[in-house]
């Protein structure tokens, strides 16, 4: 069955990691289509994969299955878990690296204004996800090895759902499943705005979790980004409004405030780092 | 429709920009095959795109698509466009980033020789190319960004033609789409001949714009290269031909002037980089 | 015809090598699925290249072809070869890159225990490999460089393999294929077993090449293994056996016994490189 297999990982490119859990999709389905969304999440850095996978899964097929290992707890108590959200499946570790996706991928399909209530409904509509924890070592391989379960379980577990086994022949659903706070959009309250910094990205933009909508009635030209020592006057439109290196705040490609350094580095010219605070104050 | 739809971007593989952009023309076309050429363009630089793409496409389908984004303009007035030279399909923002690779495959159409004339025989030919302003929002994504065209317009446009949508519904057909001077194959004056570095691959390897046809008629064993206050006597068949350690030339596997050291780093060891003068004389 | 062809090769993906592998395979034949096991090889290290795939292709359906091009000979005599074991297919220079992936699949395929008798189970069933060189031009690009025979040969006899091509009409059948001694498994001498690291993989762990199967009989409790000026105690099931920042032994996830420091990067805190000997004995 052709059915899109998206990976999303930490195992870097330089190994053969990424390469056998193909090959074992491949040998279960050989018709699957597999995806790479990215192999360069930061070593066992959770959030900064949730936030990487959660703004792409939007742009895949509805029907797409989507494995995520960001795995510090592999061979520890930590489960493994495969989720359904619409049409959409998921198979990761249960450590939270789903959670924001998941949150997304619900209220988006929730109607009207996404920031509103957020929470509650996020919660009205909990009842929509199926999370069922990995235990039937049916749908894994025969040896499962105590470091790579990206091989071992969540490789195979994806072939066979996009083979048509249903969700629940692979174990018991489950309801405390973990969210990632840290994951969490950022606070609002009044006008002012909390943050962090989730992504430094190839060009060293930093991407913080401040999503557009929770500026919603601001005015942009007239509040200052706060990050370490530094303030950046305003939230522009594009790079164009800035000087060539210059410092600036905008909103990214993913549609979250980003500070960027016109035709430079704003990671290393400022000293960001992921995680670091954001603050959005009236000017 | 299965069709091949090639990516070349200075995106890089950190971020999930290639994954997602993938994504988009999977969820239009889930039967497009689509293939890497690379991801590691060294941001922005549009002369090294043209010419690595340029190389490569040669060795795809006739009927491939071809999507290249290295594109410094995004957001600014500079057009999206598509293109096509008999079944092969372009799509790319309009900076000359296609232009060495449209020139190549019309030339390469030609009758006889490559180089002779090469000039008048592009002109006689240039009706064959067919040159879209990408205007039609209707094949775009619904909300296109201000830095990210690769996911808003590119993948999407790539993605209809996959499907066979034609041409002339993206936009109107402009003659004046830029074609990249810098781009262009090196100059011969008699016994002279002029280029630049365009490339250094992975293992330091120069590679310049001198292609192997304009040493046509030429001693190749009489001549010297010179690079900044390097002279290299002669032009190689192969590596063998040098010591361990010695830098010298030869012809690179996509037929142009290579600069190397054996078993060495030519770019560390001469401290070559893109874009440097490269000439060669009788000796 | 719908066929996996997978690649490893250290060529890298900052340049298009890869890519227009992939072009010249697609251009044969549009229905081929192709999977890449890594391409950082180490620029020109066959026994890293060899370790890496061998234990990949088992992961992979049985009738894959496999294509594997870490090649330092290029342009010189040695040979390029196409190689059979059952239905799987490879296709590489002969220097001993696909030595030891043949060795383990003939010895897989073996009854009884994998490393009781391993040189005589090999000897006896030898006569299953068939090793041809690939002499018939007709199956190699019209013109073959000195420099890139992944895209003049290599990948093209992959392509025309996929179209159901037999392997005797590719060249002539050879005995004399080039087995890499350094690859081959450790070697155990009553209860002292020598062997080497043979990779390192992105996390700094060091894999050698001792196979678990090697241990048999041993108290894993009670041995000492030691590497440079380091010994460490027993031979740990996972890395939960250790404090953070401590180094231990343990079995990999390709079952070889492997060094590590827990939430560290073992090969710089320990000086470790690849070819370095290790040495297990009783404690």
């Amino acid at each position: 069955m052709n059915r899109i297999i998206t990976l999303t990982t930490d195992f870097g490119t330089r190994d053969s990691f990424v390469g056998v859990m193909k090959g074992v999709i491949l040998r279960l389905n050989p018709q699957a289509t597999i995806v790479d969304i990215t192999h360069d999440i930061a070593p066992q850095n959770i959030e900064q994969g949730a936030f990487l996978f959660a703004n792409a899964v939007q742009y895949f097929p509805a029907n797409a299955i989507h494995v995520v290992v960001v795995d510090p707890g592999v061979g520890s108590a930590r489960r493994p878990i495969a989720a359904q959200v619409g049409e959409t499946m998921f198979v990761a570790p249960d450590n939270g690296v789903l959670s924001l996706a998941i949150q997304n991928l619900v209220l988006s399909e929730a109607e009207g204004s996404k920031f509103e209530n957020q929470k509650s409904a996020f919660e009205n509509r909990k009842s929509e996800i199926c999370v069922i924890h990995l235990t039937n070592p049916a749908y894994f391989l025969l040896r499962v090895s105590a470091t790579f379960h990206g091989r071992d379980i969540f490789a195979p577990v994806a072939a066979h759902l996009s083979l048509g086994v249903p969700l629940d022949a692979l174990g018991k659903p489950i309801d405390d499943w973990v969210k990632l706070s840290a994951c969490a959009n950022a606070a609002r309250l009044g006008e002012e705005i909390a943050g962090r910094v989730v992504h430094i990205d190839r060009f060293g933009n930093a991407i913080t979790n401040i999503g557009e909508e929770i500026l919603a009635g601001m005015d942009r030209a007239r509040v200052v980004v706060r990050i370490g020592a530094h303030s950046l006057r305003g939230i522009k439109a594009t790079y164009a409004a800035a000087a060539s290196g210059e410092a600036i705040a905008l909103i990214s490609s993913s549609w979250q405030v980003e500070i960027a350094v016109r035709d430079g580095n704003a990671a290393q010219t400022l000293g960001i780092r992921i995680g670091d605070e954001v603050v959005i104050q009236r000017a």
